[in-house]
Protein backbone atom coordinates (compact mmCIF):
# COMPACT_ATOMS: atom_id res chain seq x y z
CA UNK A 1 0.00 0.00 0.00
CA UNK A 2 2.64 2.32 0.70
CA UNK A 3 4.61 1.96 -2.42
CA UNK A 4 1.58 1.98 -4.41
CA UNK A 5 0.89 5.30 -2.96
CA UNK A 6 4.26 6.84 -3.29
CA UNK A 7 4.12 4.90 -7.09
CA UNK A 8 0.84 7.34 -7.72
CA UNK A 9 2.36 10.52 -5.94
CA UNK A 10 5.56 10.83 -7.59
CA UNK A 11 3.16 11.31 -10.92
CA UNK A 12 0.45 13.33 -9.40
CA UNK A 13 -2.02 10.24 -10.66
CA UNK A 14 -4.71 10.84 -7.13
CA UNK A 15 -5.61 13.63 -9.58
CA UNK A 16 -7.41 10.47 -12.15
CA UNK A 17 -8.08 8.07 -9.39
CA UNK A 18 -11.44 8.74 -8.62
CA UNK A 19 -12.98 5.75 -6.99
CA UNK A 20 -15.52 5.41 -10.73
CA UNK A 21 -12.58 5.43 -12.77
CA UNK A 22 -10.64 2.70 -10.50
CA UNK A 23 -13.88 0.66 -10.87
CA UNK A 24 -13.50 1.37 -14.81
CA UNK A 25 -9.87 0.12 -14.12
CA UNK A 26 -10.87 -2.68 -12.66
CA UNK A 27 -13.35 -4.25 -14.77
CA UNK A 28 -11.22 -3.28 -17.77
CA UNK A 29 -8.21 -5.40 -16.12
CA UNK A 30 -10.73 -8.06 -15.34
CA UNK A 31 -11.60 -8.31 -18.52
CA UNK A 32 -8.11 -8.90 -19.83
CA UNK A 33 -7.40 -11.51 -16.99
CA UNK A 34 -10.63 -13.28 -18.57
CA UNK A 35 -8.79 -12.55 -21.84
CA UNK A 36 -5.93 -15.62 -20.99
CA UNK A 37 -9.21 -17.60 -20.62
CA UNK A 38 -10.98 -16.98 -24.24
CA UNK A 39 -11.08 -19.90 -25.88
CA UNK A 40 -9.82 -22.93 -23.56
CA UNK A 41 -9.55 -23.66 -19.70
CA UNK A 42 -5.78 -23.26 -19.81
CA UNK A 43 -3.74 -20.55 -19.73
CA UNK A 44 0.00 -19.69 -19.72
CA UNK A 45 0.21 -19.15 -15.71
CA UNK A 46 2.75 -16.00 -16.41
CA UNK A 47 0.36 -14.14 -18.36
CA UNK A 48 -2.17 -14.76 -16.14
CA UNK A 49 -0.28 -13.50 -13.21
CA UNK A 50 0.66 -10.55 -14.77
CA UNK A 51 -2.94 -9.44 -15.66
CA UNK A 52 -4.27 -10.51 -11.97
CA UNK A 53 -1.23 -8.21 -10.52
CA UNK A 54 -3.49 -5.40 -12.61
CA UNK A 55 -7.02 -6.08 -11.29
CA UNK A 56 -5.14 -6.30 -7.76
CA UNK A 57 -3.59 -3.13 -7.90
CA UNK A 58 -6.55 -1.23 -8.79
CA UNK A 59 -8.62 -2.97 -6.24
CA UNK A 60 -6.06 -1.78 -3.99
CA UNK A 61 -5.78 1.89 -5.16
CA UNK A 62 -9.50 1.89 -4.57
CA UNK A 63 -9.95 0.21 -1.02
CA UNK A 64 -7.35 2.99 -0.39
CA UNK A 65 -9.76 5.14 -1.44
CA UNK A 66 -12.59 4.52 -0.09
CA UNK A 67 -10.54 4.64 3.65
CA UNK A 68 -11.08 0.58 3.98
CA UNK A 69 -8.06 -1.47 4.66
CA UNK A 70 -8.08 -4.54 2.09
CA UNK A 71 -7.41 -7.35 4.86
CA UNK A 72 -10.35 -6.33 6.99
CA UNK A 73 -12.38 -6.01 4.22
CA UNK A 74 -11.89 -9.36 2.63
CA UNK A 75 -11.83 -10.91 6.69
CA UNK A 76 -15.05 -9.00 7.29
CA UNK A 77 -16.85 -10.02 4.34
CA UNK A 78 -15.92 -13.94 4.82
CA UNK A 79 -18.18 -13.58 8.14
CA UNK A 80 -20.96 -12.90 6.12
CA UNK A 81 -20.72 -15.28 3.71
CA UNK A 82 -19.54 -17.65 6.18
CA UNK A 83 -23.32 -16.76 7.44
CA UNK A 84 -24.71 -17.33 3.76
CA UNK A 85 -23.20 -20.29 3.28
CA UNK A 86 -23.33 -22.75 6.42
CA UNK A 87 -21.16 -25.98 5.80
CA UNK A 88 -23.88 -28.16 6.18
CA UNK A 89 -26.08 -26.76 3.19
CA UNK A 90 -23.04 -25.98 1.06
CA UNK A 91 -20.70 -28.91 1.14
CA UNK A 92 -19.33 -29.49 -2.11
CA UNK A 93 -22.08 -27.35 -4.00
CA UNK A 94 -22.11 -24.52 -6.37
CA UNK A 95 -25.68 -23.47 -6.00
CA UNK A 96 -26.22 -19.90 -4.95
CA UNK A 97 -27.10 -19.05 -1.35
CA UNK A 98 -30.61 -17.58 -2.74
CA UNK A 99 -31.08 -21.10 -4.47
CA UNK A 100 -30.75 -23.17 -1.90
CA UNK B 1 -5.32 -16.09 2.98
CA UNK B 2 -5.65 -18.80 5.74
CA UNK B 3 -8.95 -17.69 6.48
CA UNK B 4 -9.69 -18.45 2.93
CA UNK B 5 -8.35 -21.46 2.35
CA UNK B 6 -10.01 -22.75 5.31
CA UNK B 7 -13.31 -21.66 4.42
CA UNK B 8 -13.25 -23.33 0.85
CA UNK B 9 -11.94 -26.50 2.47
CA UNK B 10 -14.42 -26.60 4.85
CA UNK B 11 -17.53 -26.58 1.85
CA UNK B 12 -15.10 -28.93 -0.63
CA UNK B 13 -15.17 -25.88 -3.01
CA UNK B 14 -11.71 -25.98 -4.47
CA UNK B 15 -13.29 -28.41 -7.33
CA UNK B 16 -15.31 -25.11 -8.60
CA UNK B 17 -12.16 -23.29 -8.04
CA UNK B 18 -10.37 -23.45 -12.03
CA UNK B 19 -8.18 -20.73 -12.69
CA UNK B 20 -10.70 -19.92 -15.22
CA UNK B 21 -13.67 -20.02 -13.26
CA UNK B 22 -11.90 -17.75 -10.93
CA UNK B 23 -10.83 -15.36 -13.44
CA UNK B 24 -15.24 -15.66 -15.04
CA UNK B 25 -15.63 -14.62 -11.49
CA UNK B 26 -13.47 -12.10 -10.88
CA UNK B 27 -14.75 -10.40 -14.11
CA UNK B 28 -18.20 -11.03 -12.70
CA UNK B 29 -17.67 -9.24 -9.44
CA UNK B 30 -16.17 -6.35 -10.84
CA UNK B 31 -19.29 -5.82 -13.22
CA UNK B 32 -21.23 -5.66 -10.16
CA UNK B 33 -18.92 -3.01 -8.43
CA UNK B 34 -18.59 -0.87 -11.27
CA UNK B 35 -22.52 -1.19 -11.09
CA UNK B 36 -22.16 1.09 -7.89
CA UNK B 37 -21.07 3.79 -10.46
CA UNK B 38 -23.67 3.11 -13.57
CA UNK B 39 -25.49 6.27 -13.25
CA UNK B 40 -23.70 8.48 -11.63
CA UNK B 41 -19.89 8.92 -10.41
CA UNK B 42 -20.93 9.08 -6.82
CA UNK B 43 -21.94 6.03 -5.20
CA UNK B 44 -23.04 4.57 -1.72
CA UNK B 45 -19.67 4.03 0.04
CA UNK B 46 -20.12 1.11 1.91
CA UNK B 47 -21.80 -0.76 -1.55
CA UNK B 48 -18.89 -0.19 -2.95
CA UNK B 49 -16.47 -1.50 -0.03
CA UNK B 50 -19.18 -4.48 -0.07
CA UNK B 51 -18.38 -5.35 -3.90
CA UNK B 52 -15.00 -4.74 -3.67
CA UNK B 53 -14.52 -7.28 -1.10
CA UNK B 54 -16.11 -9.81 -3.62
CA UNK B 55 -13.51 -8.83 -6.12
CA UNK B 56 -10.54 -8.97 -4.27
CA UNK B 57 -11.23 -12.37 -2.86
CA UNK B 58 -11.67 -13.85 -6.14
CA UNK B 59 -8.31 -12.08 -6.73
CA UNK B 60 -6.75 -13.93 -3.59
CA UNK B 61 -8.39 -17.33 -4.71
CA UNK B 62 -6.83 -16.71 -8.09
CA UNK B 63 -3.77 -15.77 -6.69
CA UNK B 64 -3.16 -19.02 -4.58
CA UNK B 65 -4.71 -21.05 -7.71
CA UNK B 66 -1.37 -19.73 -9.55
CA UNK B 67 1.02 -20.35 -6.77
CA UNK B 68 1.52 -16.51 -6.24
CA UNK B 69 1.59 -14.68 -2.93
CA UNK B 70 -0.56 -11.49 -4.16
CA UNK B 71 1.80 -8.29 -2.46
CA UNK B 72 5.02 -10.13 -4.41
CA UNK B 73 2.99 -9.71 -7.55
CA UNK B 74 1.37 -6.00 -7.14
CA UNK B 75 5.28 -5.15 -6.27
CA UNK B 76 7.01 -6.87 -9.48
CA UNK B 77 4.36 -4.95 -11.32
CA UNK B 78 4.57 -2.05 -9.76
CA UNK B 79 8.72 -1.94 -10.67
CA UNK B 80 7.22 -3.26 -14.13
CA UNK B 81 5.18 -0.22 -14.54
CA UNK B 82 7.63 1.62 -13.25
CA UNK B 83 9.76 1.19 -16.09
CA UNK B 84 6.70 1.83 -18.76
CA UNK B 85 5.80 5.29 -16.92
CA UNK B 86 8.82 7.58 -15.68
CA UNK B 87 8.21 10.02 -13.87
CA UNK B 88 9.09 13.16 -16.39
CA UNK B 89 7.05 11.13 -19.12
CA UNK B 90 3.83 10.78 -17.16
CA UNK B 91 3.34 13.49 -14.50
CA UNK B 92 0.52 14.45 -14.16
CA UNK B 93 -0.95 12.66 -17.48
CA UNK B 94 -3.11 9.30 -17.99
CA UNK B 95 -1.64 8.51 -21.49
CA UNK B 96 -0.80 5.28 -21.52
CA UNK B 97 2.91 4.43 -22.51
CA UNK B 98 2.92 3.33 -26.02
CA UNK B 99 1.04 6.41 -27.07
CA UNK B 100 3.67 8.83 -25.31
CA UNK C 1 -26.37 -12.86 -39.50
CA UNK C 2 -25.86 -14.48 -42.78
CA UNK C 3 -22.21 -13.04 -42.95
CA UNK C 4 -21.12 -13.65 -39.72
CA UNK C 5 -22.14 -17.22 -40.26
CA UNK C 6 -20.28 -17.55 -43.52
CA UNK C 7 -17.04 -16.39 -42.05
CA UNK C 8 -17.17 -18.41 -39.16
CA UNK C 9 -17.76 -21.52 -41.41
CA UNK C 10 -14.74 -21.03 -43.36
CA UNK C 11 -12.63 -20.62 -40.65
CA UNK C 12 -14.07 -23.72 -38.64
CA UNK C 13 -14.58 -21.80 -35.83
CA UNK C 14 -17.56 -22.70 -34.60
CA UNK C 15 -15.83 -25.37 -32.70
CA UNK C 16 -14.48 -23.07 -30.73
CA UNK C 17 -17.88 -20.94 -30.66
CA UNK C 18 -19.41 -22.72 -27.57
CA UNK C 19 -22.23 -20.53 -25.30
CA UNK C 20 -19.81 -19.75 -22.47
CA UNK C 21 -16.53 -19.36 -24.79
CA UNK C 22 -18.94 -16.43 -27.04
CA UNK C 23 -20.28 -15.19 -23.14
CA UNK C 24 -16.47 -14.80 -22.17
CA UNK C 25 -15.81 -12.93 -25.30
CA UNK C 26 -18.60 -9.96 -25.07
CA UNK C 27 -16.82 -9.39 -21.29
CA UNK C 28 -13.78 -9.23 -22.61
CA UNK C 29 -14.41 -6.98 -25.57
CA UNK C 30 -16.87 -5.54 -23.19
CA UNK C 31 -13.97 -4.47 -21.04
CA UNK C 32 -12.02 -2.89 -24.20
CA UNK C 33 -15.02 -0.62 -24.94
CA UNK C 34 -14.93 0.74 -21.28
CA UNK C 35 -11.24 1.30 -21.81
CA UNK C 36 -12.02 4.47 -24.30
CA UNK C 37 -13.46 5.95 -21.26
CA UNK C 38 -11.05 4.50 -18.44
CA UNK C 39 -10.10 8.09 -17.22
CA UNK C 40 -12.44 11.02 -19.14
CA UNK C 41 -16.39 10.66 -20.19
CA UNK C 42 -14.91 11.67 -23.48
CA UNK C 43 -13.18 9.36 -26.16
CA UNK C 44 -12.34 9.03 -29.75
CA UNK C 45 -15.70 8.20 -31.18
CA UNK C 46 -14.14 6.01 -34.07
CA UNK C 47 -12.30 3.93 -31.27
CA UNK C 48 -15.47 3.42 -29.55
CA UNK C 49 -17.13 2.61 -32.38
CA UNK C 50 -14.61 -0.16 -33.25
CA UNK C 51 -15.06 -1.62 -29.87
CA UNK C 52 -18.49 -1.41 -30.05
CA UNK C 53 -18.42 -3.43 -33.11
CA UNK C 54 -16.73 -6.28 -31.14
CA UNK C 55 -19.13 -6.35 -28.60
CA UNK C 56 -22.11 -6.65 -31.24
CA UNK C 57 -20.41 -9.23 -33.26
CA UNK C 58 -19.92 -11.73 -30.36
CA UNK C 59 -23.50 -10.67 -29.25
CA UNK C 60 -25.05 -11.53 -32.69
CA UNK C 61 -22.82 -15.38 -32.57
CA UNK C 62 -23.92 -16.03 -29.31
CA UNK C 63 -28.07 -15.38 -30.29
CA UNK C 64 -27.41 -17.62 -32.89
CA UNK C 65 -26.17 -20.13 -30.90
CA UNK C 66 -28.72 -19.94 -28.13
CA UNK C 67 -31.32 -20.09 -31.04
CA UNK C 68 -32.69 -16.62 -30.75
CA UNK C 69 -33.45 -13.82 -33.11
CA UNK C 70 -31.54 -11.02 -31.49
CA UNK C 71 -34.19 -8.07 -32.91
CA UNK C 72 -37.15 -10.44 -31.68
CA UNK C 73 -35.18 -10.68 -28.07
CA UNK C 74 -33.96 -7.14 -27.89
CA UNK C 75 -37.70 -6.18 -28.04
CA UNK C 76 -39.13 -9.07 -26.03
CA UNK C 77 -37.01 -7.70 -23.65
CA UNK C 78 -38.54 -3.93 -23.92
CA UNK C 79 -41.72 -5.48 -22.58
CA UNK C 80 -40.89 -6.79 -19.65
CA UNK C 81 -38.95 -3.55 -18.80
CA UNK C 82 -41.39 -1.45 -20.02
CA UNK C 83 -43.76 -2.83 -17.38
CA UNK C 84 -40.69 -2.62 -14.71
CA UNK C 85 -40.32 0.91 -15.24
CA UNK C 86 -43.53 2.22 -15.88
CA UNK C 87 -43.22 5.95 -17.40
CA UNK C 88 -45.30 7.30 -14.28
CA UNK C 89 -42.95 5.93 -12.23
CA UNK C 90 -39.25 6.02 -14.07
CA UNK C 91 -39.87 9.62 -15.66
CA UNK C 92 -36.32 11.18 -15.41
CA UNK C 93 -35.13 9.06 -12.76
CA UNK C 94 -32.37 6.04 -13.19
CA UNK C 95 -33.65 4.50 -9.98
CA UNK C 96 -33.46 1.10 -10.14
CA UNK C 97 -37.29 -0.75 -10.38
CA UNK C 98 -36.50 -2.60 -7.06
CA UNK C 99 -35.77 0.60 -5.18
CA UNK C 100 -38.94 2.67 -6.63
CA UNK D 1 -34.09 0.86 -32.21
CA UNK D 2 -37.10 2.91 -33.22
CA UNK D 3 -38.94 1.12 -30.33
CA UNK D 4 -35.95 1.42 -28.01
CA UNK D 5 -35.63 5.67 -28.94
CA UNK D 6 -39.52 5.75 -28.40
CA UNK D 7 -39.27 4.14 -24.49
CA UNK D 8 -36.20 6.17 -23.76
CA UNK D 9 -37.78 9.58 -24.90
CA UNK D 10 -41.07 8.48 -22.71
CA UNK D 11 -39.42 8.16 -19.79
CA UNK D 12 -36.52 11.16 -20.19
CA UNK D 13 -33.97 8.74 -19.70
CA UNK D 14 -31.47 10.39 -22.55
CA UNK D 15 -29.92 12.52 -19.82
CA UNK D 16 -28.65 9.29 -18.82
CA UNK D 17 -27.27 7.65 -21.71
CA UNK D 18 -23.61 9.33 -22.41
CA UNK D 19 -21.37 7.42 -24.44
CA UNK D 20 -19.56 6.49 -21.23
CA UNK D 21 -22.73 5.41 -18.94
CA UNK D 22 -23.86 3.07 -21.51
CA UNK D 23 -20.52 1.57 -22.11
CA UNK D 24 -20.42 0.79 -18.30
CA UNK D 25 -23.96 -0.40 -18.52
CA UNK D 26 -22.65 -2.90 -21.79
CA UNK D 27 -19.88 -4.16 -19.02
CA UNK D 28 -22.49 -4.02 -16.40
CA UNK D 29 -24.78 -6.50 -18.29
CA UNK D 30 -22.02 -8.71 -19.88
CA UNK D 31 -21.23 -9.67 -16.68
CA UNK D 32 -24.35 -10.92 -15.55
CA UNK D 33 -24.36 -12.58 -18.44
CA UNK D 34 -20.95 -14.36 -17.84
CA UNK D 35 -22.19 -15.48 -14.64
CA UNK D 36 -24.72 -18.02 -16.50
CA UNK D 37 -21.45 -19.72 -16.89
CA UNK D 38 -19.71 -18.71 -13.01
CA UNK D 39 -19.18 -22.42 -12.47
CA UNK D 40 -20.03 -24.70 -15.83
CA UNK D 41 -19.77 -24.19 -19.14
CA UNK D 42 -23.78 -25.52 -19.29
CA UNK D 43 -26.32 -22.88 -18.39
CA UNK D 44 -29.96 -22.80 -18.28
CA UNK D 45 -30.57 -21.29 -21.77
CA UNK D 46 -33.48 -19.01 -21.14
CA UNK D 47 -31.35 -17.39 -18.61
CA UNK D 48 -28.55 -16.63 -20.51
CA UNK D 49 -31.54 -15.04 -22.97
CA UNK D 50 -32.92 -12.33 -20.83
CA UNK D 51 -29.13 -11.68 -19.65
CA UNK D 52 -27.97 -11.06 -23.31
CA UNK D 53 -30.79 -9.14 -24.78
CA UNK D 54 -29.69 -6.36 -21.80
CA UNK D 55 -26.28 -6.85 -23.12
CA UNK D 56 -27.74 -6.36 -26.83
CA UNK D 57 -29.98 -2.98 -25.68
CA UNK D 58 -27.49 -1.35 -24.16
CA UNK D 59 -24.61 -1.83 -27.00
CA UNK D 60 -27.66 -0.74 -29.48
CA UNK D 61 -28.13 2.89 -27.69
CA UNK D 62 -25.01 2.93 -27.49
CA UNK D 63 -24.62 2.54 -31.49
CA UNK D 64 -27.30 4.93 -31.79
CA UNK D 65 -25.39 7.57 -29.46
CA UNK D 66 -22.36 7.01 -31.56
CA UNK D 67 -24.19 7.94 -35.04
CA UNK D 68 -23.94 4.76 -36.15
CA UNK D 69 -26.24 2.03 -37.67
CA UNK D 70 -25.17 -1.22 -35.75
CA UNK D 71 -25.87 -3.76 -39.08
CA UNK D 72 -23.61 -1.43 -40.64
CA UNK D 73 -20.42 -1.50 -38.02
CA UNK D 74 -20.52 -5.34 -37.84
CA UNK D 75 -20.13 -5.74 -41.13
CA UNK D 76 -17.69 -2.96 -41.39
CA UNK D 77 -15.72 -4.70 -38.81
CA UNK D 78 -16.17 -8.47 -40.48
CA UNK D 79 -14.10 -7.04 -43.01
CA UNK D 80 -11.47 -5.68 -41.06
CA UNK D 81 -11.26 -8.87 -39.03
CA UNK D 82 -11.16 -11.16 -42.74
CA UNK D 83 -8.41 -9.38 -43.81
CA UNK D 84 -6.72 -10.04 -40.59
CA UNK D 85 -7.54 -13.83 -40.37
CA UNK D 86 -7.42 -15.11 -43.99
CA UNK D 87 -9.12 -18.33 -44.08
CA UNK D 88 -5.63 -20.05 -45.12
CA UNK D 89 -3.92 -18.85 -41.55
CA UNK D 90 -7.00 -18.95 -39.20
CA UNK D 91 -8.51 -22.36 -40.58
CA UNK D 92 -9.49 -24.31 -37.47
CA UNK D 93 -7.79 -22.00 -35.36
CA UNK D 94 -8.47 -19.51 -32.08
CA UNK D 95 -4.98 -18.00 -31.96
CA UNK D 96 -4.63 -14.47 -32.21
CA UNK D 97 -3.69 -12.68 -35.52
CA UNK D 98 -0.53 -10.95 -34.11
CA UNK D 99 0.98 -14.36 -32.82
CA UNK D 100 0.68 -16.35 -36.29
Amino acid sequence: MKALRAFVAERDWGQFHSPENLAKSVAIEAGELLECFQWSPDTDVSRARDELADVLTYCLLLADRLGVDPNALVLEKLEQTRAKYPVERAYGRSTKYDQF
